[in-house]
């Protein structure tokens, strides 16, 4: 509408170049040239649908690698997919581009997206691209699907079940400390591995369908563990005890205040889920093949109270409850 | 990331009095508080997806009635639908506010949708909201369905079939200029009616419906009737040739600058489609509940070519072919 000058790059070269090869081999794309994807579900399987919006400065630095930021992009929307259970199909995108952006970061963007596709076994199948005068506004949705009644959901956790979480958390907190330079922390693998992290979470897509029909309840770690954890409590009218020491961190929660903090720090995409004890030996030996470890942290109690306790069973005082955009 | 200063309204509020609201009594969105929504597909249809983006400034007007807005977000999606020959289910939303928003404008944007859910009989599905620093950014994932194997295309035009068109072309562009103060018309229905236009495309669903198993190939006007015929065209393999004076106008398509400009101009949102000749009384009697006037503009033929006519048969200068974002 508001009639840019002739561009650099016309939106339809920019779909055709960039954004059409990666529905490429993608039936329901319809190569991207029809109004719509036509997508054709399996019988006895549900659809799993999830959007997640990223603004660069907010969600994502300005000088972030283009590669990185297409990647997260997809995964964080995996993440949740992976947290209902899901495999994912594929996935649609808008994108929103500020006049100043090169076509170079464009390409890039679209490369970490097509590395990404291939090690999901997914791909794009349809979308919008405009222009923008603000930031860089990315904005996903993911196609899942799951054998039906099986979806894992938040409100199912009881009284007495067992608290699990994959992974360990901290990595990505530490990961953006560094990244903004609020920090510093030697040169080694456990600092490249934090930053990694923070670029490219890891949907646990294979642990997240292997808990069908085992876990009570499930949440990816977006918010904080803390929070998260909070929202599967409200969600299944529960409380929930958590104990800080059995709490896998990254070996640099140090660096950003000490476990404390490293509980409530976001961006982690690690899976928290809670058993019940009748079904904690299947569910140890379903999930043994998914590539992640878990480790039990706590119970769900009765109540609506989420504590985490020290060595010595005193609830801690929490800095905070996790990240919120407004 | 950027960790703004405490809101004036916090992101679960916002969702929880303003988006929820517009999942209720929608099975499939559990409320909005898992980590995605679990779909249930119908046997024997295929899923039809499709995505847009609107952006503050450049699809939409700051000053635009925020009902308004949230209407034309649903509704280019849903027009989307519409020709694909698709029935809407649901839809999924992103939106990245930026701080100066008030909580009314948000309140009045939510209506808007609440309105035209109820119109349409779809409900939320899932989403995310964000903050940005930049323009109000809105993505809308909108999903339908229909019966496997009928699903509208652009690639199917045939030389020798027919051109139809779904109401007029230029109301919306006549709109455009009007919200833009950039002519001047008198007062009177056919203003008013410009500017609904503009704001509130009409999605022609049950059209788009009706012409499953007889168009040849199918397309919203959203770049302008001559674009996207030519979308069509290059789609299908094929030219075609437009009489001019067969296209339903805008009765204020000369405060534009007459016909040349009217079917140029886009926002309309009406469908363009193809018929064989020997489909034609089936699709004109199949069509008749539609609630939309239908009109022969002329015939698909062999060759590249996109041409508009005048009453002698000479083709047009046309002053562009349609809006571009970049």
């Amino acid at each position: 509408m508001s009639n840019p000058d002739p561009p650099r790059l016309g939106e339809f070269d920019l779909i055709r170049r960039h954004f059409a090869p990666l529905a490429k081999g993608v039936e329901a794309a319809l190569g991207l040239t029809d109004d719509a994807a036509v997508l054709t579900p399996t019988a006895g399987r549900q659809l799993v649908l999830t959007a997640d919006a990223m603004i660069a400065g907010v969600h994502f630095l300005a000088d972030d690698p283009a590669a990185d930021v297409g990647a997260k992009l997809l995964r964080v929307n995996l993440s949740d997919l992976a947290a209902m259970g899901a495999a994912p199909l594929g996935y649609l995108m808008t994108t929103a581009w500020p006049g100043d952006l090169s076509e170079s970061w464009i390409a890039d963007f679209a490369a970490g997206l097509a590395a990404d596709q291939a090690e999901f076994g997914i791909g794009l199948l349809g979308g919008d691209t405009v222009s923008t005068d603000g930031p860089l506004s990315l904005s996903l949705t993911a196609i899942g699907d799951l054998p039906a009644g099986t979806a894992l959901r938040r409100d199912g956790a009881k009284a007495g079940d067992l608290i699990y979480l994959s992974g360990r958390v901290g990595d990505a907190g530490v990961g953006l400390h560094l990244r903004q330079d609020a920090i510093v922390v030697a040169e080694g693998e456990d600092r490249a591995h934090a930053v990694e992290r923070f670029h490219r979470p890891r949907p646990r897509l294979a642990l997240g369908q292997a808990l069908r029909g085992l876990a009570s309840a499930c949440i990816d770690v977006s918010d904080g563990l803390v929070a998260d954890l909070g929202h599967l409590a409200r969600a299944s009218g529960v409380g929930a005890a958590v104990e800080l020491a059995r709490v896998p961190l990254s070996p640099l929660a140090g660096a950003i205040g000490g476990p404390a903090v490293a509980i409530t720090a976001g961006d982690d995409y690690e899976l928290l889920f809670t058993v019940p004890t009748s079904a904690e030996a299947r569910m140890n030996q379903a999930v043994a093949s998914a590539g992640v470890a878990i480790q039990c942290i706590g119970r769900i109690v009765a109540g609506a109270d989420v504590a985490v306790v020290d060595g010595e069973g005193r609830p801690l005082e929490l800095p905070s409850t996790g990240y919120r955009h407004f």
